[in-house]
């Protein structure tokens, strides 16, 4: 997927990120939030780092799908309350507007970048699941979560809206328009057994096995014609508000295209032969 | 939220509509349709007081959040079929288009109505819930309803098109495309059960405690911060065909306004004081 | 709905097709693929017939509502591996992309005719339902299904993007983003049971009755106000990307419009008279 010239700017079998933990096991990487004692909130510097990841995958073609996770059974607890709704508050009291709407539009690059990426993200998620955290799992392509994990966009509880970094826009997609806007105005948590019936997670999941099921199951998408899924992925993004014939046209473009890659002759010659397609993600 | 020149153009403590009954406790009113031995239908002078309340709710500061409600144990049975229906038909065979098309309009206004007011409204659905009642229903940003209620997008049983209000646009986005589909092909009604479990309804209560439980719901949202959920109610207006690029920067300028209530702030230094915040909706 | 010069193109009472059954019992027809030893595939000459069918249908006045389903207890495999994929992988040998996008747009021109008719479209779908067969069930209106049919949208698993005929866009508007997302990259199939709760099928029917359901429900849409019916489609599709407002508006012209047809009428007197209404479909 990367130019020559984009090729290696990060080595990310090696890469130490500063505010997280990431690790790559075949083509599936890991990113692990990590302040367990706070249950892995993101700070200013966080989420820069995020946004600069996500941006950096468009070139990593050694990593083929991503999972996020938190460490210490949360998955992320949102914006910290000490090093951003503080100095956020210290910004209003400021009439720092251009901060304000600084911060805000790096949060939502983060979302625009996950949505971006060519790789799937699958979201791990057990414990608290709040603010940008519920933002970082909705943001993912999929998500799998435990019974007695909690999602709360949770925005309303701090004096907010539930518009941040796309909600009013992603979330009603997901589960519907009606229990999206309850839990805007409500800020109540979503419990694991209502997120898996109304669509938000894909399965639930043990607390022991949620990472290991995600790994696995990106594993198994990485392991997939990835450059088909890159488009799928694509087409997801930019077909979002499109009408039904547009859509049909692009997408006719979009798998004309996946039609000239060699994992479709691939897929086709190991069914010939009765084997299991091996797939290069070209 | 109202300039100065709109305050005060109606005082909502003491009004008394002609064709529903209102009333204020605190910050929540409830509006009750109130022809019960017809199961509340309305007419087009209610169509039309309903739009106009509506639209003047955009400059009711004192109101924070809507209840709908009907008397007599059912919801709305929808346009009277003497007084809407019949009329329309003699529309129809004097060949009255204009007249026609004012009364689409003016039905459709007052969804749009609905969908423009600040104020978050939460129907009380029990027994009948039938055409033009659906639509309110539905245009509703929260439903609560009962077991025992139907709610049933009559239109092709009068001989009309599901296309009512809005409907075939906004009811995918609640149940999903398919159910949606069905409800306007077949016009059966959606029992309570269903309506929970496609999303219809966000909860479902008894028949006793609908109207107390969406009042408490709604005194609970106009207790939070009222100018935030201003915001989110109009970003899911407003981000309904955008992208998701384009509504995550929708929801960068939204936010980062946000941050500019005091509300933002009496939501922290309550948290920093181990205290509940008291939000003053500015 | 058909002009004069467009009435009788084709005598759809005793149509025969070449690649597919074709039936017209009263006002509802049932399109029957029939190769039930490769559990009915498609090939370009069949995609081609079904695609000029349903255009043609648009003129068919005397068909009122279309059943579609499969023989000897499958509903469609797909595109044949040895008819379609094999002749695809051979034009991706050549480099005959001219070829590859006239398929996937001869593709993509089924959904729109299946979209653009004005009849309302069951699937009626009975063990496997893959790829194009798949799309194919996802472009009907509505969905009967069986506990033991497999819906899988399997493009992953033949090295392509779950980007066909529309899928990315028309997909996630059924059973949510997220459920959709996972079928997608996985290429796992939906079982009867999931394909039901998530709201892709509208009914679950044992294997004997699924086909007799399908074609009851379209009896019963077909003598029902099939002008309006078809503008209830049309409005469903068009309004698909509008907006609120904009679709409102869109609504009150095209319910104008039915309450201008004599169906409309029929319902109010054969109220009046406590009958049951006979509409005629204008």
């Amino acid at each position: 997927m990367a130019l020559s010239h984009d090729k290696g700017r990060i080595n990310f079998a090696t890469w130490k990120p500063t505010h997280f933990v990431w690790s790559l096991h075949g083509k599936v990487a890991t990113i692990t939030l990590n302040r367990p004692e706070r249950k892995n909130p993101l700070t200013f510097e966080s989420y820069a780092e995020l946004r600069d990841l996500f941006r950096e995958l468009q070139y990593a073609d050694a990593v083929k799908a991503v999972v996020i996770t938190g460490s210490g059974g949360n998955f992320c607890s949102g914006g910290d309350v000490h090093e951003i709704i503080g100095p956020l508050v210290r910004m209003q009291e400021a009439g720092d507007m251009q901060g304000l709407l600084d911060f805000t539009r790096m949060t939502g690059d983060v979302v625009k970048a996950m949505r971006a990426c060519p790789q799937p993200i699958i979201s791990a998620i057990d414990g608290v699941c709040a603010g940008a955290g519920a933002i970082l799992a909705m943001a993912s392509d999929l998500r799998l979560g435990t019974p007695s994990s909690k999602v709360a966009f949770l925005f309303a509880r701090v004096g907010l809206a539930g518009a941040d970094m796309g909600a009013c826009n992603i979330l009603p997609r997901i589960i519907g328009a009606g229990r999206a806007a309850e839990l805007f105005y409500t800020g109540r948590a979503m419990d694991g057994v209502e997120a898996e019936r109304w669509g938000f997670y894909n399965r639930l999941c043990t607390s022991d096995a949620v990472l290991t099921e995600a790994q696995a199951l990106a594993a198994q998408i990485a392991d997939g014609p990835t450059f088909a899924h890159a488009m799928t992925k694509r087409c997801i993004h930019q077909e979002w508000s499109m009408s039904v014939d547009d859509a049909v046209e692009a997408e006719a473009q979009a798998q004309a295209i996946c039609m000239q890659t060699k994992d479709f002759g691939r897929a086709y010659y190991a069914f010939a032969e009765k084997k299991k397609p091996i797939f290069a993600g070209n």
